[in-house]
């Protein structure tokens, strides 16, 4: 990827899917496809599937189509997941035990390295053999051991103080799930999944059948 | 609302954020406000601001602000959110427990009333009074039950006969956790939450640091 290309956001989100779904032909062994036939699996127009993947560089060949190895491969790479991030998560509800152990992510590079709380009933105890440490530590913990990624699962109320420490360990990005929009350093990438805002959408979405197909 | 109006996609998925900024105030206190202070609390220009909620109806006073009790009451109705929706959870791993265990979700009344799930072992258990039934009881008790929303929480190989039960018990709409694009009639209302997707995008702004100040 060039370094002076700004990608849209729109594209950014649109690239997951396009690997989701490449990520399924692999599966199938389906060698080749092309961008009409693409087109009809993701839902995106073929101009507009032309387009975004144009915008990495030129992957695709005139009445040929996309090789798929070849284009899942590169899509990882622009996507950044042919590295290992080493990850923590901090606070070890239900959620923070659910990210633990949905183990596709290791699958992908991202290594859960250590988990924190501030519950010392479960503060030493192992998770898939990842130990819970004092929330304390965070900090110097992050430090040591090269930590790239926090992903913070706690509430509302104590999530800015998490992303602080986050911040002031060094880490490169933070996954939040907190029901708040975090305030963190330009250099440092923030991801929010707002689940309550899903779940309203689908709330409004109900309400308003007529809305059904404006939404992609 | 008039029933004619085509409400946006990106309104839809700004509404609830108003929702959380508005809740926030009111736990605060704060009485009334005007479209520029929503705007240098959300992040959205005042115009946006005032766009938006105009969409709905007339909410604000020239020179005056916006009545954040109304305000938030009114957006509530708005997403569907002043009623209750009997829900059951499909598949009960660690993510399917740990959105059980999401007690927020009561308190907007999304009530959780059978969770599903094919493991014999758990079959027959209780998580927070609410009994795990046998998968293959899902349709018959969803019309028994009158359940208006389905959240899935199982693999992706499983998602979409899970869904295909949803709508054939006559589920509204479908909460979706499984990384893959469900089909379903236009009649019911499909979120989905595509963790995996969103981690990737963390990954790919980690990776091109430039990108920070176009993401919103």
């Amino acid at each position: 990827m060039s370094k002076n290309i700004k990608i849209s956001n729109a594209i950014i989100r649109r690239l997951p899917r396009y690997r989701r779904y490449l990520g399924i032909l692999q599966t199938k062994g389906v060698k080749k496809i092309s961008s009409n036939e693409l087109s009809e699996l993701i839902g995106y127009t073929a101009s507009q599937i032309r387009q975004d993947l144009n915008t990495f560089g030129e992957f695709g060949q005139q009445g040929y189509g996309y090789e798929v190895d070849k284009l899942y491969k590169e899509i990882n790479r622009i996507l950044g997941l042919d590295r290992e991030y080493r990850t923590v998560i901090v606070g070890v509800g239900n959620l923070g035990q659910a990210i633990t152990n949905y183990t596709y992510y290791y699958k992908i590079g991202f290594k859960i390295m250590g988990l924190f709380d501030v519950n010392p009933k479960i503060i030493g105890n192992w998770i898939n053999d990842v130990e819970v440490m004092d929330y304390s530590r965070l900090e110097d913990y992050i430090k040591e051991a090269s930590i790239a990624i926090g992903i913070i699962c706690v509430n509302r109320e104590n999530a800015q103080d998490v992303a602080n420490h986050l911040v002031a360990g060094g880490v490169k990005g933070i996954w939040n799930f907190a029901p708040i929009d975090l305030i963190v350093p330009d250099n440092v990438a923030l991801e929010s999944v707002h689940l309550s805002d899903s779940l309203h959408t689908l709330s409004f979405l109900i309400k308003n059948k007529n809305q059904r197909t404006n939404i992609k």
